[in-house]
């Protein structure tokens, strides 16, 4: 490390980050899928819980795992066009996307099949403002960004605030999940939970991955020396937190 | 604005974002007073309910508003020496941890006094993780910044670090409330919660809330046009996402 710059020897730490996101990210989806699959019957599309079972997995492959994945393309993909990097980026936000759709109808189905009423709970609430502003910033994306809409100054004036709603949305995804968590164990286990069962636990672990993942797909977002080098013609779109104008 | 740099005329904001943020602090707590004095028969320090409504209330007071509040102490104090808005915001966060500690300790009082086990759910957890996290940041804070202890290369190390977690605790303060705030309304309304009670919406309101009171002092602490000016002097232990070292 002697005589080495810092942001080198820094720059050396990230492929562990990027493996220790992805180890976490693929854990997340890996136990709500069991434990909505063991635990709770496995999966249906047909008004039941188990398609309700459908909306946990959704959302954490959708809008945590791959919403997560499609901020760290910047960071992974460090010299490839910043072209190609968007379109990547806008493609893994198009996948997460769907899949929350498809998430997000499970749940209004198997509410609608069961009479419960819909959005009515701080989960609901959260987790809806939370899809709606990411819908919000993928258009705002595609037309700033991706397509030649938009003027270099409105460019410049609009990027910070796409990083910082990227980053609030990605803690609100998580957010959101921890409270479907704290719900699922309550209208299901509520009197055992207390006694540390099997079902309690795992879910308790699953929300503290999720928490893990935000946090390392956060760390290498805004850490500095993981910045993409500096290059003079894509310097005016690249992701920073300085205001470019 | 014709003519006015970006940065000055961004400042011109920030009055509004911090009056915003206090009216959003303010409201949060006078709300989780509200709920818990009105819906669930105010406080006490006697192992019962009203010692358990302690909890949230000084919860939502250190590790949500005060907690906020001693963030933001840098950028509204942009003109006084970094040293005055250093002890500044380590006395604001003493005070947070002073009160989270009163609030720590209604809630173990109360689960001893009716014997319900503690520390299983993923709100403790999180809660938990949040509160000691928070304690080692604060007094990593006080050895690194506030006493000559570590030597400026340590310091300049550190300081990237202490503002990621500062940031990354307040949301999983503001995380905890919410899942805190959903236990509540499982354990005490679930029957009703789906009709749109008063209560439910009451705390569901606070939620989102507690999330604005979140992003309005992240955006301000990360707007980039909002940094104290800079000061050779001070630079080398200004806040801000560069690394400096």
């Amino acid at each position: 490390m002697e005589g080495m710059p810092v942001s080198m020897g820094g720059l050396r730490t990230l492929p562990w980050y990027v493996v220790g996101s992805q180890v976490l990210g693929v854990a997340c989806v890996v136990i709500t899928g069991v434990w909505m699959g063991h635990y709770h019957g496995g999966y249906a599309w047909d008004g039941s819980t188990q398609e309700f079972n459908v909306h946990p997995l959704c959302m954490v492959l959708g809008l945590v795992f791959l919403y997560g994945d499609a901020v760290l393309v910047y960071r992974v993909f460090r010299n490839e066009t910043k072209r190609s990097v968007k379109i990547l980026h806008a493609l893994l936000h198009m996948m997460a996307l769907i899949i929350s759709i498809v998430g997000l109808v499970a749940v209004f189905d198997f509410h609608s099949a069961a009479k419960i009423p819909h959005m009515y709970s701080l989960h609901s609430w959260c987790g809806m403002l939370t899809f709606v502003l990411f819908f919000i910033q993928w258009l705002l994306g595609l037309g700033f960004f991706l397509f030649p809409w938009a003027s270099a100054r409105l460019r410049s004036w609009y990027l910070p605030l796409h990083i910082f709603f990227g980053l609030l949305l990605l803690a609100m995804s998580v957010g959101s999940c921890l409270l479907g968590i704290t719900e699922k164990l309550l209208f299901n286990i509520m009197e055992t939970y207390s006694r540390f069962t099997g079902e309690g636990v795992l879910a308790n672990i699953l929300g503290l991955l999720l928490v893990c993942f935000g946090v390392v797909v956060g760390y290498v977002v805004t850490r500095e020396d993981f910045r993409r080098p500096p290059n003079p013609e894509e310097e005016a779109l690249s992701v920073h937190f300085k205001t470019l104008s």
